[in-house]
């Protein structure tokens, strides 16, 4: 029997700048990664999104990013190993509070955008996160690029990794992403999207760009929160899935 | 045999700002304030601080302050409780990640700045302060300014409280400090300022600008650390409380 | 001949957080008070806005706010009045930079959010906006709340000023705005709202809470960009007021 | 006769933040890069160095730099064209904002940190700052790495420029800085430092680390503001300067 989890970013309002739809998406997945006021969020808006996914039985990750709410994150700051280290615990501590506060565990951590896809590729960087979450807490989850640097610093570490895989992204026969620079880089087509997820799922296995079936290991899928057809898409994924027998769950968390 | 604590504002660089002179005041004080990134400090500074308060046998407090960096926290922002009650609880656990990490408990909180005036007044901010600590941590020192609303609503909830008192500040017949406004707020001489603390920490008095006697209560003694005469009035407060056969000695923590 | 000016804020957005629907919005409108990037707005969204501005014929204006992205330049801020006049200056500056780059003159100043309602009643900040403003470019108009402070020390100071109404706002006898803490603060009925501004408009008069008459002066209508209705009131306030002969028109700028 | 420029950093205090000794620094220059707001410095710091700059009858320049306090502008930030040429126009209008309230010029501008680095080796970001500068002043002066891209890409758009030298830092065969992560970047010895200066000035050569003479531009001569011995360093700087005959002098301003 297959089991996958289903996470989306959430919580990544900020002060009056409302973003996303956290209230509907979170009836179609099974984990939650929750900004911590770096990239966005905020200390009011942290608590209510820990608060919300508890209500929805959703497990709960700390998603943190660089100092950059302008960027949104999603810029690549050049930043030294003791920078990033310390950040990532701050973020993780930070949220934790909220989760004390709310009786209910923290489970992952999935670092957010342009310090997600660095640390996938640089070693350094993947080994500062992992070594945060570990002496942050090393039952936590760390998710990270299917196939990647950081779930490998995971795993050396000693965390328990979640091997990510994207339905809306195409692979390169080495099994990393399409650069999005590149024209084929994003499957725009809704069951072609959800048919490359089942495929990942149920086979452990990717069609590349070049037609090449490449393995791959698919332990949670990242599910996009906004954008038009985001939630529409996250339902049919969730129903998909359900109704292939794949057992919707969170990835089972490591021991303390 | 009377005991008091001597605690000083710490951790306050950001970034490449440079502030205080923190490994020196360290050696004549009994309890720090750490920074945690909101009117000053950053993660590395908080790392860096907390590190060397353990390493100098100083209890760490958390010194939540308002979201306001460029006015150092100094500034009255008009926010709500709820507001207040979620961004002392996330800075006092973004403190906390780094005590845990160097394996140190977090003793105290000590509200910066505005945050810590207004709440003195403001029975509504005090205990939505009171309640984010309790919440974090019922065995954690409330420090507030002694007689003020921080201490009492301390109390109502449950958690030991430290009254503190200023050396370098005057005093009204009704036991609040004489505001920052009128001419003789401070006292600029060094001996009557140590004496004043004498006072109140032997006799639990103090005398008023009318030269009224008035009942204080001295549970901890705030000292200055940055300025060009802070360490040496540091040093010498130190020392003429030792000799004076006070000891010197952080409050005793509740139980959690 | 009546002539109004109907005045909106544009320009909200913050990197990737979206606010607002200027395109729309400026259909129906005479005067937009663009952010400065302080409360809301980046140097992106500036140039962009400041360019559609210009395209739909519309008059330009700074929106300088307190330096309060967390709380949208929606809290009170205690601070001093030199820091006000420099913050005005820097933040009508910046925008001014955008408005020579798209080759259109800027026009006015609104100040916003806790800021506007703050020196509406303070004369000691009203003066140090009012100053700003003048020392920046004399020819600006200053938009304040009909009848407060801050229009009063523009004329002081020698200023052109807008006094400015609300639509779905109540006044009180004294022709003061009812207190957002009151009930009946107010006019959630849209029929109702135009009503009053076309009396005010026409008869320079509004009615009272109490159901007296009280004069009062409307130079520039206030129309809110965001909410769900607020495109439909701006069209049927704008249709509605050209329909009774009254003129749409920015008030006329100052001498420089 | 030979004329050179000597130009320093300042205004880089924030807040309560002070950093440099400015009042001192600029007894020994010739051009001041005042910051921004972005990296360093705020509204109030700049309008008081703008003052105090031009009372020293110092040209005045902007230091524009990455939005990024934290890291202060030191940390490279991928970010695309339109993103720097709209806050290079921010920040330089900004301070235009403060230059015309003291009645002074605006002369100059030199991009900071990671900024000015970035762009002295990439074309487009060059590109991207040098057309900003130009669309807000074409008179201005803009200061890059001697050699490097950007003061190539500032005479292609039409604007003067100046070519910076450092004193401090060694140069590799080709005429660029050797990189700080080599051994021998600095030079530590005073005497060695200004004696670079010299021949860079009086020769138009420098002695690369291989002991080749190169071919080098010296328009203007990069003085640091902190740091122990950087008043001293300055000040004998200035004094050998004038005694060798070398006029001490800015760097004339294109047309307008």
């Amino acid at each position: 029997m297959k089991t996958v989890d289903l996470n989306c970013d959430l919580g990544e309002s900020f002060g009056s700048f409302v973003v996303g739809q956290d209230e509907l998406i979170l009836k179609h997945i099974t984990s939650a990664n929750i900004a911590c006021g770096y990239h966005a969020g905020d200390h009011n808006v942290m608590s209510k999104t820990v608060k919300l996914a508890k209500e929805n039985g959703v497990s709960i990750g700390a998603h943190p990013g660089f100092p950059d709410l302008l960027g949104f994150g999603r810029r690549n700051i050049q930043t030294d190993r003791e920078d990033i280290y310390n950040f990532v615990i701050y973020q993780i501590s930070a949220l934790q509070g909220f989760c004390q506060l709310h009786d209910v565990p923290l489970h992952h951590v999935k670092p957010h955008g342009a310090l997600f896809n660095m640390a996938s590729r640089d070693g350094v960087m993947a080994e500062a996160i992992a070594q945060a979450v570990y002496d942050t807490d090393p039952s936590l989850v760390l998710f990270g690029l299917s196939g990647g640097e950081l779930t490998k610093a995971g795993m050396k570490v000693g965390l328990t990794v979640a091997n990510e895989v994207f339905a809306d992204r195409t692979y390169q026969p080495d099994g990393t992403l399409t650069p999005r620079t590149q024209e084929n880089a994003l499957i725009h087509d809704t069951d072609r999207a959800i048919e490359q997820v089942l495929t990942m799922v149920k086979e452990g296995t990717v069609r590349a760009v070049n037609g090449s079936i490449v393995p791959i290991q698919a332990d949670t899928i990242c599910v996009h929160g906004d954008g038009a057809n985001a939630l529409a898409f996250a339902q049919k994924l969730q129903e998909t899935l359900i109704a292939e027998g794949i057992t919707l769950s969170p990835v089972k968390k490591g021991n303390s």
